[in-house]
């Protein structure tokens, strides 16, 4: 694409972007700034004061509410949506990264506006989205997410930068559980798992759920077979990942996407994950990690995963799961936008 | 005036327009809109779909977000408030009655919105309103509710139809409390002055705080010395008033208007009210009730109450607080505005 694109990037303002630990959506808002800045568009990115970009920052929000609680949710999320549609006539197209709120402003402006839904908390918010379809330029994250109800202008995997990942020796003799500890992610079957395996496992990630936490696996915790050390940053990420014998992704929700199974790739480590979702999409079975259905399956993939040659993990990622590959993808949707208006 | 003005009024979706028992926001919308079409305006009613007005209805919203629970909060919020800017070419102006939300869009339509603020939640809903000070039209709903950082085009008190409620002789021998059962309002304290008064007190509201409920207002119901009979419709709350030897409005903060208090003095019924916030503006201390600083206060005024005589409690209420007043003031302010820009 030779044509500089006057983009408006508006991010989630839970968490800074990128974020310091959890935050998949405020990372997809990084990656793709940074990477249309790099092929020379002009981008302004709509998030947190605290947040840190090569791009212009516009922030409303001094810091995400989920991490500072004196900032309101609902107040910051206004303003900081209206002073986005407010400058809308200074862009060529505004991504939304943000959710659905968003949609209710996009017939105010002349700007098109493309949603990418990060996947849908809930069949509640479908009103807003189908409110929305003839103009929502939608993006689903993986096929998998798509609802029948809606149009999609193009599906659109999230990528990361390989290069932050270190492709490591998976010699650590521990399996891992990586991402927020909730029951959708099966973090008490993980625990299930690799006693069954005999191996230890390592928890990493914020407790979304205390209930379940303090029920389901604080009990299990003993420093040993079982630890549990909080949410981790990027370097600690890319160490855990890359000792770690496997990943335990034993998802019981349709996951629209999982990037910690990405970045568990990348640094050489298969990953084992219950085949529902996008995860057909994203493993390749037998060869880059296993899709099973039950535990047993699982132990059994634990028994089975000296097979999967480490180095098909990382070499898959380069080829499906790039940051390049998914800002690529952006630009060509976008321009194709600007184009049909012309 | 005799132009015909274009109104829509933009009502909150908690309630129906008119609300079957508590919604003060939303019966002040419906007391609006009615008016304004008996005066002969082009009127359209955003509410939810089982509202009730004589103006034309757009409703998004199945129902109140509080009166049925499948009605998701935010999604209808969104469409609702998005439907009316979407139109907004149709209106010469637009009466927000729902809060801060709406002045989020209104940078992005040409028809100018009046917003009346109904209370301040919080301190943190303040960056909102200070962003569209400029814009904003504010309307306060008495001079005590006024921010000082805050411009105003209006302090417009609420009105009532006085016909909606019958005199009454104050022959039921009980004091009353209502309102919606939670600390600020004083349900507790309200208990103790009866009881120190020697009268009974009848309880009907809906209970906001459940623990407060059951903590400090449940061990004292006996059903005779104190009742408490749950959320009242009109026409229950009519009756209630009128037997009523006073009501007893022992609020802790700082009121921005009492709805309950003027459909209080309707009935003839004198309020005993702490002298907080609103309440110096609505009640004439010795004439319509007493203004009071204590419960011991509070007590002696119970005492005192005969003095007053009903008759002046309904005529203060038709000589300052009717929906006609209300309803003329908006009148002006609209033509006014709408005027200004022309």
């Amino acid at each position: 694409m030779e044509d500089i694109v006057k983009v408006a990037v508006l991010a989630s303002v839970a968490h800074s972007v990128p974020p310091r630990s959890y935050g998949p959506w405020e990372q997809v808002a990084s990656t793709l700034t940074e990477g249309l800045v790099v092929r020379g568009h002009d981008v302004t990115l709509f998030a947190t004061a605290d947040s840190t970009t090569s791009a212009r920052l516009h922030a409303e929000a001094p810091a995400g509410y989920e991490e500072d609680h004196t900032v309101d949710a609902k107040v910051y999320e206004a303003l900081h949506i209206a002073s986005a549609f407010e400058r809308a006539d200074e862009f060529d197209i505004i991504s939304n990264q943000f959710d659905f709120l968003p949609l209710a402003f996009s017939r105010l402006v002349n700007t098109p506006v493309v949603t990418t839904i990060h996947g849908f908390s809930s069949e509640r918010i479908l009103p807003v989205f189908r409110a929305y379809n003839d103009i929502g330029h939608y993006v689903s994250i993986s096929q998998s997410d798509r609802h029948p109800d809606l149009t999609y202008s193009a599906t659109i995997h999230h990528g990361i930068d390989v290069d932050q990942f270190t492709f490591g020796a998976g010699d650590g003799g521990y399996l891992l559980f990586l991402g927020r500890i909730h029951p959708d992610k099966g973090t008490h079957e993980a625990i299930e798992v690799a006693r069954l395996a005999g191996l230890p496992l390592i928890i990493a990630g914020v407790v979304q759920d205390d209930e379940y936490f303090q029920r389901e696996i604080a009990p299990h915790v003993d420093g040993h077979r079982v630890d549990y050390i909080g949410p981790v940053g990027p370097s600690d990420r890319d160490r855990l990942l890359g000792g770690a014998v496997a990943l335990l992704h034993l998802i019981d929700f349709e996951e629209p996407f999982g990037l910690s199974v990405v970045e568990s790739l990348a640094a050489g480590t298969p990953v084992i994950a219950r085949s529902r979702g996008s995860m057909p999409e994203i493993i390749r079975d037998g060869v880059t990690g296993f899709l099973v259905h039950s535990a047993p399956d699982a132990v059994a993939a634990v028994k089975a995963v000296h097979a999967i040659d480490r180095q098909d993990c990382r070499a898959d990622v380069v080829a499906r799961f790039t940051a390049d590959r998914m800002v690529d993808a952006y630009e060509v949707l976008f321009q194709g936008i600007i184009d049909q208006r012309l």
